[in-house]
């Protein structure tokens, strides 16, 4: 097992202006498992109740993902998330959360999953993310990702977390709110300032930044003729990014900066579908075709010509 | 002369996070000819009143800017604007609008105007840029801005402004509402299709995109450490883009992506300090030294490893 990831999986009930899915499979573990195991074998820390759907189960377990770590809790629901998009899907409300079996989220890791070399923390309570890091034998290389919630409520646990982190890999609103500077720029400054080697901030629609010591870098996203659904974009490219560097088995700037394009490309083709579908039928082609269109857009610019 | 511009010179109230400065020299062609008089050549045709500062008069007539267009009303105030941004800068809000001279922006071009190459026509009312564009004799490459109230009042005048032109060059809000699609991707086909050949989407601190029949290209903002006033960007960038292509002499896609570039480069110059300020001050050195970390952030990717 090349990648340990720690995160929810749950129920979803959805609305965006292209319409309404009730109760369908979402969390940040599932499209991280999913997104990573396009590239490499990923191993599942989370919880479920009676209500996660077998033939989800099954599929992730198809795709060689191993589920050992997820406990079954069979007489509570899974954890539960609704809310609605704004017109542009720029913005989305939440309109229902439900801990439900979240409270049982497993503090500990199986022993067969301990020495791996590559460990994503998604989105959970910090003091939780740390304690899972500290099951780790084999100094793995860390992506962290947090939300807004622990930094008001866990501020100091959430720093704990960035001191072990490789990769921080945070949205723009949680970079300001985090380090209380507008300038991103300077967010950077500061977040790098705890330790991490390389610090990413989402920015949706609007591409990604990769700050690290070697300079500023960016990524473009995609522009799409219709966004269905963007739940879960940011934990497709969290996921991507950790599967393709577990899969190299390096973390230098150039695999990064493949690894960000990679996560780009599935960012882009989760949020055409509702959920996890286009996740599940990743297709080589269409990847690599998307990595090209993607390079395109990146192309340098050459020498000025005057 | 290598340009026309085509716009307003104003005076503006603005207050930011960064402070508040009183009626200081601004509008779209003020900003536009000092950015596009960095690489060319500029005449202006623009309406002032009898505030407008004579030392700014000077200031760009000193830069070799032609202001023989410009009609000098000496018993009304300059147009005048009041805006305020929320705190990092990413919103304003009109405190107040004073047409004043607006009335009376003229609608014919000087004689020695009449034979220019490049036409650059800022926001205006979309009549009266087609009626400046009309007087050109050489069929000019024309770059035109607009903005949301046009879009409302004056559709069909806009459509016709988008017919002539060459490049047109709004910002994401605008496109969205002009083609009434929330898909960057699918509005850019629909404003080329009135016949632009290039559209430039400007998303400020997130970048510009560039649709074209070749394909789509992305530019990032450079990261900066202070907004102080973004106030004039947006006319900033115009202004270089056709600044540099007139200097080139050609619009292809690879001079169009280096004035992309330059331009990026001065709008992030214009918005570290208040008004036009820094662009009165643009360093040579300076400016070369952004161009070379937007190239470093534009980065191609290579091969992908795997």
């Amino acid at each position: 097992m090349r990648l340990v990831v720690a995160g929810t999986m749950a129920l979803d009930t959805i609305e965006t202006p292209y319409g309404r899915a009730e109760k369908i499979v979402g969390g940040a573990a599932t499209y991280i498992a999913l997104a990573a195991g396009y590239f490499t074998s990923v191993g599942v820390v989370s919880v479920i109740g009676y209500d996660y759907p077998v033939a989800m189960w099954e599929a992730l377990e198809q795709k060689g993902v191993d589920l050992l770590g997820v406990k079954r809790i069979l007489d509570r629901p899974s954890f539960f998330w609704e809310g609605k998009y704004n017109y542009d899907l720029s913005q989305r409300q939440t309109l229902n959360t439900q801990l439900n079996v979240l409270d049982s989220f497993p503090d500990a890791m199986p022993p067969s999953y301990q020495e791996v070399p590559y460990l994503l923390l998604g989105n959970l309570d910090p003091r939780l993310q740390y304690d899972l890091w500290r099951q780790c034998k084999a100094q793995p290389v860390v992506l962290v990702d947090t939300m807004n919630y622990w930094l008001d409520n866990a501020r100091a646990q959430v720093e704990k977390v960035f001191e072990i982190a490789t990769i921080v890999c945070i949205n723009d609103e949680e970079a300001r709110q985090f380090s209380g500077v507008p300038s991103l720029k300077k967010a950077a400054r500061i977040i790098l300032g705890y330790g991490p080697k390389y610090l990413i901030i989402k920015k949706g629609e609007n591409g990604a930044l990769l700050f690290c010591e070697e300079g500023t870098y960016f990524f473009p996203a995609l522009p799409l003729e219709e966004v269905f659904d963007p739940t879960g974009a940011g934990d497709t490219f969290a996921g991507a990014i950790m599967g393709y560097l577990a899969s190299q088995g390096k973390v230098d700037l150039p695999t990064l900066r493949h690894a960000i394009a990679y996560a780009t490309v599935l960012s882009s083709l989760c949020v055409e579908s509702f959920g996890v579908e286009n996740l599940l039928h990743l297709s080589p082609q269409e990847v690599q075709q998307r990595y090209e269109q993607l390079s395109q857009m990146m192309q340098p610019l050459g020498v000025p010509l005057s």
